[in-house]
């Protein structure tokens, strides 16, 4: 590792530099909301809000980003007063009477849309999670654990009654879940019960690794939809991957292997990410493709081609994790190489922050800070797990 | 007008070449499933079957436009078998017991996805009222009336239990269906009584005129959501425009207002027309946006720069009625800029059809002829009209 170094210990003050003096203050300078409570997430490439709406995959995740950071980095005050902020509008406004989380509300609280939308649930778990940790307020465990048993009780059928699937026709069942399960449960870890946490680690890893995971496809992909049986399905759902989305839950799995260590399944994430990357990256304008089709088809998501902030992040995250728990020098090659294509592109060095979403020429496409899927979430937390597994790295300038 | 008519003339043969013997011949040739009937509508560039699934508009599209150049043009045997061909299918596989219209089966016409879409059942009244006028077959009156009293009477909660909004908050009503009933009431003229053809154009006009149409937002535009006193909401989906679809609606009133000899009503929409093109048309790289915020901000489509067929021809197609009702000059000029925008990047002169998808620049973003949502409609459609418009302006050729 030695010949890396160096080049890590260049890296960390940057790292440090995005997170604690830029991204972290420009959420708690503008989104802010001292009428109503809770966050703008909707952000101009200023900082200015141009929507008042309040997404709850939004509030939830930046409750969450600020009690984390606050958990782990050191007790700010100030960064825990952000989380309460957000986690008090939430608690106010964000369930049904059944304590399913709503998709969204207006800026005073009022629901917009239904609870559609299981991951609403998920990332309102995380924030809680977080935020029990941070205060051992004994209401926020409460909140954690009846949305999380409230999860597992409708994952089945997530979307409920808005599922538009006629039955048996071709019973897809979707990635996105078991995939933040995975992470889910580490975030619970310490408020769940332990054969709980391992059951739902087994089970979130067997569903990632041996059922979405297709060694067959392509030299081994995860597609993002498989028939109930494991099988693919050859249709415009069965052939579609999310390479941002794989990444992501490679580095998922790496902790979970990291945890039990098994080396094994840390050597299998590292081979499916090296073929991943290879494969959703732009051989002609760089970056890595939002969504490809596996039979190489016109996908019908029209945004296919374009670059996105989270899964250039993700896609860090895995390299560097890789890197670490391996020291397989092609997943440092990997991360060199997005390291510099998303330094150069995402940052904006005038007001802050980073652009979310780019052409496919590396452009920027939309100037926005924040909308209504991009909040503080990605950002912070791919540089926070950047610059922590740098910092483990540069082990003489620790002791 | 006389210093257009050389150019009128030249014009003729081409969208002629295009419609006869170039893009109803390729659906006639690759899009017959001859096995479970229907017809394929995801085609490669050369024409390729690349999916399988049958979705309800783009079958029941097809059918209309095998019907309607049947009805119109010549009694091609061939057009009216294909037609038939794909009305077998619908009329055994596309509809619930309740006689809702199906969003999409499967090749065999097994049910993927539920009636959750009222426009699935706009283009079956439309196929079947063509397809009646060809055949004067009753039963095909019959499925054309019961689908559209079904329509009238889902109209208020066209998404029915798989409507995601919470009621009250923000009672939003949406453009597209108003928009549609001023085209259809038009096609099921022959079949439905005089008194509810005049009161369906009365309501349909005044609800694109009167209450989606807002004088004072940049100059006068068309709004996709207003709320229900219809005023602007300051959201996401209040800020939207789409100015494809304000054209297309355009043409539609002219078709109206037209049949009314009311030239206040048509003066009105060259005018909204002549302000969309000058707003939507992309000043750096040209052809006309796909989505735009009435306030500049960010839309939520991630696709709003891209450069989509139908949105050029419905574009063209208002372009040349405008000019030949009223003879203002401004609307030829942009009909013969978007003549070349379009015809010099969607045409695929090697394997005919057209490309759909164009990203900002202009150049092929998805190389299909047909998928999801493109099918044998817009092109033939939108040709059909030109040419027609066109053909009616070439007076002296035609004596």
């Amino acid at each position: 590792m030695d010949i890396y170094k160096k080049q890590v210990r260049e890296l960390i003050p940057l790292y440090r530099h995005q997170l604690y003096d830029d991204v972290i203050p420009f959420w708690q300078k503008f989104s802010i909301d001292y009428e109503y409570g809770g966050f703008f997430t909707c952000l101009d490439r200023e900082g200015v809000v141009f929507d008042r709406d309040k997404f709850i995959w939004l509030q939830c995740r930046q409750v969450w980003t600020f009690a984390r950071i606050y958990n782990s980095v050191r007790k700010d005050e100030a960064w825990l007063n952000t989380a309460l902020h957000g986690a008090e509008f939430l608690e106010k406004h964000g369930r049904d009477p059944e304590g399913n989380w709503f998709f969204s509300l207006d800026q005073s609280g009022r629901p917009l849309i239904h609870p559609y939308n299981i991951f609403s649930d998920c990332f309102a778990a995380m924030a809680f999670a977080q935020l029990y940790k941070a205060t051992e307020e004994t209401r926020y465990r409460k909140i954690t654990v009846d949305t999380f048993y409230n999860i597992l009780n409708r994952q089945k059928a997530p979307k409920g009654k808005y599922e538009k699937s006629f039955p048996g026709t071709r019973p897809l069942k979707n990635f996105a879940l078991p995939m933040i399960m995975c992470n889910l449960v580490l975030e619970l870890e310490y408020i769940l019960e332990s054969d709980l946490v391992e059951s739902t680690i087994d089970h979130g890893i067997s569903e990632v690794m041996d059922v979405f995971y297709q060694p067959d496809i392509l030299n081994g992909v995860i597609l993002e939809n498989v028939l109930e049986d494991g099988t693919f399905s050859d249709s415009f759902d069965g052939r579609l991957i999310n390479p941002g989305h794989i990444l992501e839950a490679m580095w998922f799995v790496m902790d979970l292997a990291h945890r039990r260590k098994d080396s094994a399944l840390i050597d299998k994430t590292v081979e499916i990410s090296l073929n991943v990357l290879e494969l959703g990256w732009d051989k002609t304008y760089g970056g890595i493709f939002y969504f490809m089709d596996v039979k190489g088809h016109p996908p019908q998501q029209l945004e296919w081609d374009q670059k996105l902030w989270w899964v250039h992040l993700e896609a860090m995250v895995a390299a560097l994790k890789g890197y670490k728990l391996t020291g397989n020098v092609k997943m440092w090659e990997w991360f060199e190489r997005l390291h510099r294509y998303t330094q150069e592109r995402f940052p904006d060095s005038e007001f802050g922050e980073w652009y979310g979403y780019l052409n496919r020429r590396g452009e920027v496409l939309l100037p926005l800070k924040g909308g209504k899927w991009k909040g503080c979430f990605h950002v912070p937390r791919g540089l926070f797990q950047i610059l922590t597994v740098l910092e483990s790295m540069d082990i003489p300038s620790q002791n």
